[in-house]
């Protein structure tokens, strides 16, 4: 079967090489930080010591890596795939990045005859492990078509949005959307909260009517029982969030709400708090209040 | 069959009042300003002149009025209903208005043995024709359970919520969730249009993921299909989020985002468009960026 490379062995990066190895796939796989291949070497994988060792024997490769630097780094930089991939080689970032830079990495890439798609995922590390991301792409059609089968294998839907970077974007609006949307819940049920109302009885009485979404539905009852073990941190939601900013700033697109929901991710991640899921943000409002949302 | 008072024969409370007989209720309507009775009259509701000829006769009286005002001024004004009505009746005032006079109408009428519901709505024009509302209750107990037969006519779902002002408390939160979202909604579409994507193939990426919602499914085709057409007013979205920071001023409770978006909703009706959908959040933000969201 088709030799895969892999970069990144993070918390989305190895349980995606898993499901690949699962199907069959001959993985070669690098880690750029100490992360160890153990589990993966035991299910089949090879051991690669450098980006070079990959690009030699493989025609496709997947990099999974925290934000826009380290792609640009792994892909366009000095030691990158750029330097020693084939010609006609497929990369495919599926990190959640600056798309920005997605445009870049696939302009320098096209530049040796190297395809390119942006296609970062949404359904964190549960979704990493059941193999049922949502993947959102960016890219020439026929690279899509060439990918399909890896993206069957990682996720339960993809799409082909429009060009290289048009990926990142859809999840940088996937971000927006997500992100307001837990500070909109957090900031109504302080409210709620203040007016003496049990949150709970609040939440059956509205989650189906207008105001009912995948978010209220799992991060209210999080909140309530005082969970806030990730799921989605807060620290990688910032990184999203200051992409956000970034594209809004290249682009000339004003974003009050977002502006405003980055500083509190930051003021969390400021306490020490980085770590904990997306759903702390309502402990911004509640240290603000001095109340908490609990029954 | 028991006889009900019904007073506010506008967009919502028309077609409820409809229902109710409809359901076999002897209705005795009125009307503050001059909106015909005559459908309601063919339907075998009798028309009342004055607020007293209701009190007179019925035990159980619903308001459904535009804001905070009118509910003060028909319940417990000079004129209102508190003058006239029996010992044990009971006011369910189903209007959306400030929970602070919510709590102080259930205060006076107590003051006279009158029993009293906040019981604002969620659903809209056609949730109020198709009986389908969504019911936010606060009060004791025992009023709750008097309403109960009435509430099954008038909604698909009903909950005590807690004491009076908890039903509007409850509506505060739901629209603050909501009109938050559609802002939400309209700077992540703002950037994709910007970045050149297809609105409709975003749409389909991310509604599956942790940004699909009631609101994101309603009022992102209209956004695309420019169809304003209401739905839920900008002005009445307005006045709920006016509610809403009087409510957050009483309890001082910071608000950030609801004030922003309640300043987007004062834009769009100084513009003469309070009278189109609140999906129109989105013009507000394609008025500061020159791009329209369409295909």
């Amino acid at each position: 079967m088709q030799k895969i490379g892999f970069i990144g062995l993070g918390i989305m990066g190895k349980p995606m090489a898993i499901n690949l190895l699962k199907a069959g796939y001959n993985l070669i796989v690098f880690s750029r930080t100490s992360i160890p291949a153990e589990e993966l070497i035991e299910k089949g994988a090879t051991k690669a010591l450098s980006v070079a060792e990959i690009t030699k024997v493989c025609g496709t490769i997947i990099t999974m890596l925290p934000d826009s630097p380290q792609s640009e780094e792994i892909i366009i930089g000095e030691n990158g795939i750029i330097q020693t991939a084939k010609k006609g080689a497929l990369v495919i970032d599926m990190s959640s990045i600056n798309p920005i830079i997605s445009i870049k990495i696939g302009e320098k890439l096209a530049s040796k005859g190297i395809d390119f798609l942006d296609a970062p995922v949404s359904g964190g590390e549960q979704g990493a492990i059941e193999g049922s991301l949502a993947i959102m792409v960016g890219g020439r059609k026929e690279a899509f078509e060439r990918a399909i089968p890896i993206f069957k294998t990682l996720g339960s839907s993809y799409f082909l949005i429009g060009e290289n970077g048009a990926g990142n974007f859809a999840k940088l609006v996937n971000q927006i959307i997500v992100t307001i949307n837990i500070a909109a819940i957090s900031e109504a049920f302080i409210l709620a909260k203040k007016a003496g109302l049990s949150p709970t009885l609040v939440y059956n009485a509205i989650k189906n009517g207008y105001a009912g979404s995948k978010v209220l539905d799992s991060k209210l009852p999080m909140i309530v029982n005082r969970d806030f073990k990730p799921g989605f941190k807060i620290d990688l939601n910032k990184k999203d969030l200051q992409n956000v900013m970034n594209a809004g700033s290249a682009l000339n697109v004003p974003l009050p709400l977002t502006s405003i929901v980055l500083e509190i991710l930051k003021s969390i991640s400021c306490a020490g708090n980085g770590n904990l899921d997306n759903s702390s943000i309502v402990n911004f409002y509640e240290d603000m209040s001095k109340i908490i949302v609990k029954e």
